[in-house]
């Protein structure tokens, strides 16, 4: 059986073709998909890793058993026609099943393989999904951007300007954050931060974002600002998927819970979240994070679920040692 | 003597012709000139408020001896050029002479007449400036709407979303902004939020930073959320000013601090801000806020001090009345 799994995030779309055995016969990484940007960019982007993949492992299409694909933001009624309209535009053979999936949902399947438990998802943006013995299911966080992101990589970026900015303003503690913005967005008077966040790189939402791996580097350094930073990432983090177990009522079941997503490659904030989870939940399994390729391993559960397979852990445990190898590579 | 003072805020632009006995022969209003507009915008704002204000006072432009320019965000090398571009592309005529002035440094001049002390706007976003009795200046906060923002309208609409979104997700306090947002953005379901903020509005600042006056309107019906986050947003304000004294050496001497702009014609941030100041500045005047066409009082007093006028306070009086009595009918 070949089998296709994509993941859409906001700020990366990656790719693999893998069979049954755990086999994975080619990856590819592309541009964003999730549905925060515009239409024909998460086509473009998508219709690109596909095509490269397929290229890859030499494999044509039409022989594919089944292509599953969890995307970002694919929240409200409108998300989902356009996600719909996409997976129509990219001409993918009739007999060819696609499953569509809300990345958080996925991200759940990854954490758990489908157990009662909660997957927290920290990359560019932020959201916590659970899924009780009952079926029921809860989500938290998952707003964008500009508000109730707490955790993700680009609120990092956020408090690391407003930190840096009051230390400018002679209001906050001074921090080399400062000076690795400064160096990070090529200026050199910290005050035309201001024209280049809001002119220049509002649109990029990623290479904002991406401010967050310089504030790991600079709380390395020793920086207390930085650290703090994190510090609070990680504990917002862990409070999210409390908030999901609560709705839920699963905070003191056996459950299992876990990080997945960029953000927790960051030492300080990978430690602070195991510490806090485990805090929170007394009697939870906590998994350590999944981090570089493995977004990947949500749609990869979901595909063998939905194929039928019973051994899905020990499959998905191959592929993902494959994954780990890719994103040491990248 | 003819002055006109024009205010480019982010929101948007005010004029006035007046003469040196303060006397207002016209006013107009327009969209926003502050400087995170596109330059064709600003441009377009600021002549069609000037051209109307003549229109309606029957005066030819070349008659004018005084031209003083306000304007928001004119923070960067960057955009003092930008703002020199648009003033010489607005065909001024060589006799009448044009001042161009940060809106933060005329907001200073409306509050103290150009004595020792801080002015703190407080409209779409928010900044505090100061000189002291030495011309010593000092600025604090003026970062844009993505961070470092606190008492600004964009905040309080940010704090209103997340703390609503909170709610939401089952991890808040409740609170009737959940009812108010989707009544104001016209959304049937709340999660719609994140499309309407994220794809249709965030072009529009302006019209995200309204919000704050339904967070107003809901803090006045008793809501505790609203409430706490305009008693914060004053807290703020009132803090911004004495970092900026702190900076000038003058928090404990005797000058003058009020605040400006549409945000202050909350009743809650107003008092909270009073009160706060009081607080902080043991033995400064702290003056009544001034809201509404107010913002044009800086570059009112900007004009006639260049011109050399000895009895500005009671010109800007009479003025500031005629100012009030438009706000109300605005």
């Amino acid at each position: 059986m070949l089998l296709m799994a994509i993941d859409g995030g906001k700020s990366k779309t990656y790719c693999i073709i893998f069979n049954e055995r755990g086999d994975v016969l080619a990856s590819s990484l592309g541009g964003p998909s999730g549905l925060l940007v515009y239409a024909d960019v998460a086509e473009e982007n998508i219709f690109s890793v596909m095509r490269r993949a397929l290229l890859k492992a030499n494999v044509d299409i039409k022989d594919l058993d089944l292509i599953v694909i969890s995307l970002a933001d694919l929240d409200t009624d409108k998300d989902w026609e356009m996600a719909r309209r996409i997976v129509s535009s990219l001409n993918i053979p009739k007999n060819v099943r696609v499953i569509l999936e809300h990345d958080a949902v996925a991200a759940y399947y990854a954490v758990t393989f489908g157990e009662p438990g909660v997957a927290v998802i920290a990359g560019t943006g932020s959201i916590a999904f659970g899924i009780n013995k009952h079926g029921e299911r809860a989500r938290v966080g998952g707003w964008g951007w500009l508000f109730n992101d707490e955790g993700s990589a680009f609120w990092i970026a956020k408090e690391a300007l407003s930190l840096a900015s009051k230390a400018v303003d002679g209001r906050g503690k001074q921090t080399k954050l400062v000076s690795a913005i400064m160096e990070y967005f090529n200026i050199k008077k910290f005050i035309d931060i201001i024209d280049v966040i809001h002119k220049e790189f509002i649109t990029e939402h990623e290479r904002i974002a991406k401010l967050a791996k310089v504030v790991d580097m600079v709380a390395n350094e020793g920086d207390e600002v930085a650290t703090e930073i994190l510090v609070r990432a990680g504990i917002e983090l862990a409070k999210m998927a409390q908030a999901v177990a609560k709705k839920l009522k699963m905070v003191d079941d056996e459950i299992i819970v876990g990080g997945i997503g960029g953000v927790f490659s960051s030492d300080i904030v990978r430690r602070t979240f195991m510490k806090k989870a485990k805090e929170l939940f007394r009697r939870a399994h906590i998994k350590e994070p999944l981090i570089g390729y493995q977004p990947l391993v949500g749609p990869v559960v979901l595909a063998l679920k939905e194929c039928g397979f019973d051994n899905v852990e020990s499959v998905v445990k191959r592929i993902s040692k494959e994954l780990a190898e890719l994103s040491s590579r990248s």
